[in-house]
């Protein structure tokens, strides 16, 4: 799994206070001009190429005409579509279902492990192995049918809320990367998540959330077990890795799930890079790297980062030319809420 | 794999004549009503519960209305969009490729295996194991990359053809089952292969030959590994299975990649079964089970077949009450060059 450990210890450090400053004035004004997809994207160079891009696609007449069958876009997710810091959004869920299953199964707490995340004591938390990190996402991730979890993440999505922000996480979303999804639909692309993060985790929230119609989600899983159970067929979740869509699998999964090489791809991380790299490869493409420059507003990291590392990455954005967004100086706004 | 040696040896046997018969003269009588979706279907109760379960799911006054992103329909390849006689048609193609491989290759013929494959012998034939098969789709499936086998794929959809019509492969499909596919999608469903074939085997000629896209298409897989060669990501295809999409494998991989249950689905074997299962466990639904009844048009087969055995699904189909097609009696053409 992509989890580290260090990610858990971030929690402790990085949780700034909220943003309290606001830009968006100058937003009403320009969406006033009704012809402006992207309204919350200053008029940059690379908002320039991202509408180029795709008047170009649609144009028969034009050199970069695309099919609209061949008009796929692939998007991450984590720290792409919505915020991931301190650390994965999944992983408050898991930490949240640990401590709700010890609720269930007090018996639970003696477990070394439990007793150590449940801890909240970033020395105990920094002695997990990556072992551990497995063994966290199998104990809180299985054990149940598909049906019941998808209960579960849904009513946690609801019920929780992102310590710095106090805002459900499904609203620490990026509003100028909902404006493009939605720029990319109104011209017959089809825009799929192509996410490290599990697919059965995104899938309940993601329709509402994004836009995006939940078989266009692609993610990592874990392996599934169909049977009928009191006359009823279900899928019950094993603690088992079925597949890791991340770095090398995205361009892997993205082959076996849509067959077809993308137009467009959207990532902010090294996680990312193969999957930029395949869809690079296409005749006509776009790559967009979104890069988090913005610690007031979001936050600021890169190569260093224990989630969302952007570093080797980084380097052949630069050496390709690829678009890489500058959160701070290109974003009017990062948050709807915000708006 | 679902290959099944004695597919082979039926082979020899059950290459009939073509059928030269013709009952379309009503088609065109009654395809000039215009509110008729499915013209190649006879106005018996089958095609009218079809009709009726449409209607219903998208007129939002009725009971049985279904949403729109929730209009998933699943259906079968092998026996259910085309024929699968005298055996799968992606074993002709297996075949194909041992014989052009051995003329690429001529120490290939040195192989034990592929002496008895290319023997034709029945006999020699009937020596060969589980193993030996899955030998078979190894050798012929694997070794390139994606894109090169897309592209022998797509020769060979066009240069071979089917040895009792003497037309390609992909003329061989249902002409009432494309009425069904375009009733569907003109009613908002989003129509999916789900079948036992190789995925990548299908998707390049779906699109134009049923009109799916090639992103709605599941299968069987190899797995795949991401590379750079020559400055160029790839991804080679390995002599290693993936997933197997036959039996409780689909609604595992209905799950997996669509994440949502269908509320239609067609099939015609037991390979079908979870799948129906799976699809009638939903609120609203219909299942759609096509039976092999006409020896002279098509072929005439069900519990003892080697290919697309109907058998225990056909006794619960009866048992649920599920829609069988007769074709003998419900379908007016089977094919659409018959037109």
């Amino acid at each position: 799994m992509r989890y580290n450990i260090i990610t858990l210890l971030i929690f402790c450090l990085s949780c700034s206070s909220p943003d309290t400053s606001s830009d968006n004035s100058d937003i009403k004004n320009e969406s006033i001009i009704d012809s402006d997809p992207l309204p919350s994207w200053h008029d940059n160079k690379i908002k320039k190429d991202i509408i180029s891009f795709v008047k170009n696609s649609v144009e028969e007449d034009s050199s970069g005409f695309i099919k609209e069958e061949n008009r796929i876009a692939t998007f991450d997710n984590d720290g792409t579509l919505w915020s991931e810091k301190p650390f994965y959004f999944q992983l408050f869920f898991a930490l949240d279902r640990i401590k709700s299953l010890t609720k269930e199964e007090p018996e639970l707490s003696n477990d070394t492990l439990v007793q150590k995340l449940l801890s909240e004591n970033p020395k105990i938390l920094s002695s997990l192995t990556h072992e551990d990190l497995i063994e966290i996402i199998m104990k809180t991730h299985s054990g149940m049918t598909t049906e019941e979890f998808e209960k579960i993440v849904s009513e946690w999505i609801r019920a929780s809320k992102h310590p710095r922000f106090n805002k459900p996480f499904n609203e620490i979303i990026f509003q100028p990367m909902l404006e493009l999804i939605d720029y990319l639909n109104d011209n017959n692309f089809k825009v799929y998540i192509v996410s490290g993060g599990g697919v059965e985790f995104m899938r309940p929230w993601v329709e509402e959330t994004y836009g995006i119609p939940k078989e266009q989600v692609i993610g990592s899983s874990i392996k599934t077990r169909f049977g009928i159970i009191d006359q009823k067929p279900v899928l019950e979740r094993l603690p088992e890795i079925d597949f890791i869509n991340d770095k090398e699998g995205k361009p892997i999964a993205i082959n076996r799930v849509i067959g077809k090489k993308p137009v467009f791809s959207a990532g902010n991380s090294d996680g990312d890079l193969q999957m930029m790299q395949w869809t690079d490869s296409n005749n006509e493409s776009f790559i967009l790297y979104v890069h988090h420059t913005d610690g007031k507003r979001e936050w600021e990291y890169d190569r260093k980062s224990s989630v969302g590392r952007f570093d080797k990455a980084l380097d052949i954005a630069k050496t390709n030319d690829w678009n890489i967004v500058d959160m701070k100086n290109d974003w009017k706004v990062i948050y709807p809420f915000k708006h």
